[in-house]
């Protein structure tokens, strides 16, 4: 049964924290996708009720049939007992949920403003759905400028007065990096605030059930709003400045990764490897909140800035190497890999799309292969290959993503259908020496021409 | 005896190993700074023949009397033996050496312009003393451009081609930090390269004998010169987003230490603190040397800039926060602390000189208390105290560097002579509510104002 919402908050904290300890309580998780699901699963396999509540019809009827809709999909074991429980509807949910997970995308627009839209919605949706004997504790995981949290529940308190008595929210920044098993829902540390402190606690331990990570209690919702964007601002500025090294290196006649590598040898350097551009669901878009958030407040914020210009120019940069490399007439150039990040199929903000445009832009005749991107998920433009083997009169090979599978290529297959073999690595994880012995002609981003 | 010139460099690395081996090698020193000084004296211990050579009479005559002129010379042992020779003359010290050491500073002018002088003076000085019989490799230090040590040997060779067959180079940067007893001589990983790799992997052996680190031998000078400046720039860079950070966080009500130590739980985060700013014989000056590679080889560098603009801008910033806190009147500050690194008495660079400047400038009366920066390395018109208690009617203390004698001050004797007793923190070193509790009013770089 829901909590009542007339107590104090340390008497619905301790009610809550029972509710925790005998495993009563249940939790929504609002959007089921590379945050939500799993996080939900986790809590399902802590012996908590969930919840999982998504808007796509699709997502859960692929959940209903136990299989998951993610790419990473094949090893999801996906429940099937009275404490699992999915929908699209609030109204079926909300009600029996004692704390509700927001886990929504927040992306940018066009202009790479900070759109909240799916937040406000949610927050909107569970405050229809709330029902007047219930009180509930909202956390938001979904990146955000610092204040939005509060800023959203005001907003639908305003509408409806009595939801302060019903609602408590909180923040706890997701920090899920697809692919990287070690640093998954169940590994990461995490970083928790609410607008009270006893509060704050409990849902620390209440996270302490999913991940073997620290969680950290900070002081307010602001504090851990700020970290999720200080840390892949952070971030995107050390890319940035080693895909800034991979143009201006090789200018001196030096290669990059030996320099990166030496570097690296001192105690205090951040080695990174220089590519095609970020990707992904919080690199490329993350910054931005932060670049809107200092210029909100007044704060001349350059590195940023330059930081997200030099990531984002890079399928550019590289697009010129490979025409450079192909010479002045129409080529047939093979991209293998279009996912952002190697062996995963998540193909968001993805640098090698913007890589693909340029080059059919410019004229070429490119064909593609991803072993784990779905078709789908590649506009319709593309030429999308089944097999790497399959095309013939090749003119370039583009090592677009390191996926394993594409690591573990034939070379020698792709060569023998090639008048002239050419191979531009874009992820620098190719031998050059084995390469060009075995007759390839061969660049790299960051590498010096001979 | 020093090798004969006319081998081949197979050969003359087999006689030069020789005498490493049995330890008959001589190396010089050339510079008996902060990293010249402690390498002459790591060779020394690993019984090789050493001769130092500092154009400085001073230096000499301290080391003669086997005193460090260096501010951490109370722990450095001077030798009194055979092996160990201190000149400010080139011609009695060249001609006994197989190995040069070239360990000078290369400072910016005014400009923010590289200013390689010292080292092209050292490179003249040796060409100048060389015997006809001698063969003689110089190994440099100091931080440089790629291109520069192989350009250094050019102008002197241009002038005497005789000095081809004389003279090998090599560069391998120093990383000293000083006062960093992990990261000195004796322990940090070195980087190294010549423009022969026989060569290159005899001098890596060679240093192998000062220090536990890991020596990585690169293919070429110009590698070894580049990642000196990535490593340094890419801290400069790290350190100014954390700056702005803690002008950024207060704004909108946020400790920015809660902030940084929030998402440093993040496993790939980089934690540095913010503070009045960077200094030393490095992070200040090395980017510049990166920003005009940058700019001679026509890459768009921004993010190096950006970093340089705003660390050097901090202590502007954080007078700014003084005299704010101080009011619109004339204060009496006590600034403690001059060197730009804590437990050190190194003041190059140091941003506290341009804080006290703009304080002076700003209608206030400064006093200054530092332990360990001896007070001839401090402006004049400073005003400098002997002692943190000696003052009266005292507005405003000021913790500008974080030395354990200022950390260990009795704040209770300082405010007995304040009316409203003020501090604020530069460094983030004090615990903000025991200050508090006891009667101070507090400010520090990067708190939001209550």
């Amino acid at each position: 049964m829901p909590l009542a919402k007339s107590m104090e908050v340390s008497e619905y904290v301790k009610l809550l924290s029972k509710k925790m300890d005998d495993k009563s309580l249940t939790i929504g998780v609002v959007g089921l996708g590379y945050v939500g699901l799993p996080t939900a699963l986790a809590f399902h396999k802590s012996s908590f009720n969930v919840w999982g509540i998504d808007k796509s019809e699709d997502v859960i009827n692929s959940l209903k049939n136990n299989k998951s809709h993610l790419f990473e999909g094949d090893n999801i074991l996906i429940p099937n007992d009275s404490r699992w429980n999915i929908t699209t509807s609030y109204e079926n949910s909300i009600p029996n949920c004692d704390v509700v997970l927001i886990c929504v995308p927040t992306p940018v627009d066009r202009n790479h403003m900070p759109d909240i839209s799916m937040i406000r919605q949610s927050f909107k949706s569970i405050s229809n759905t709330i029902i007047n004997s219930q009180r509930i504790t909202i956390i938001l995981e979904s990146t955000v400028q610092p204040g939005m949290t509060n800023l959203c529940l005001n907003e639908i308190i305003s509408k409806k007065p009595a939801l302060s008595n019903m609602i408590n929210i909180a923040y706890c920044p997701e920090r899920v990096s697809p692919g990287e098993i070690n640093h998954g829902v169940s590994q990461v540390a995490r970083v928790i605030g609410s607008n009270d402190l006893i509060l704050t606690n409990l849902l620390a331990k209440l996270y302490k059930n999913i991940t073997s990570g620290e969680i950290m209690a900070v002081s307010s919702i602001e504090v851990a709003e700020a970290s999720k964007l200080v840390e892949n601002t952070q971030r995107d500025i050390d890319i940035a400045f080693v895909n800034e090294l991979s143009i201006l290196m090789p200018k001196i006649g030096i290669d990059v990764e030996e320099v990166l590598s030496a570097a690296d040898t001192k105690w205090n350097f951040h080695r990174h490897t220089p590519g095609i551009g970020v990707g992904g669901h919080c690199i490329p878009i993350d910054p931005h909140y932060y670049i809107q958030m200092a210029i909100k407040n007044n704060v001349i914020s350059s590195l940023s800035p330059a930081a997200r210009k030099l990531n984002s120019s890079m399928p550019n940069y590289v697009a010129g190497e490979i025409m450079d490399f192909c010479g002045p007439v129409s080529s047939k150039i093979l991209v293998l890999g279009y996912s952002y990040k190697p062996n995963i199929g998540d193909s968001r903000e993805t640098p090698i799309k913007y890589l693909i445009e340029i080059l059919i832009n410019g004229g070429h005749d490119v064909v593609l292969w991803d072993p784990l991107v779905k078709k789908e998920e590649i506009p319709k433009n593309f030429n999308v290959l089944e097999s790497p083997y399959e095309v013939n009169d090749l003119d370039c090979v583009v090592l677009a993503t390191a996926h394993d599978q594409i690591l573990g290529i034939n070379w020698e297959s792709i060569k023998k259908n090639m008048h002239n073999p050419k191979i531009y690595d874009g992820r620098r994880c190719l031998d050059i020496s084995t390469m060009v012995e075995s007759g390839w002609s061969m660049r790299a981003i960051g590498l010096p021409l001979k």
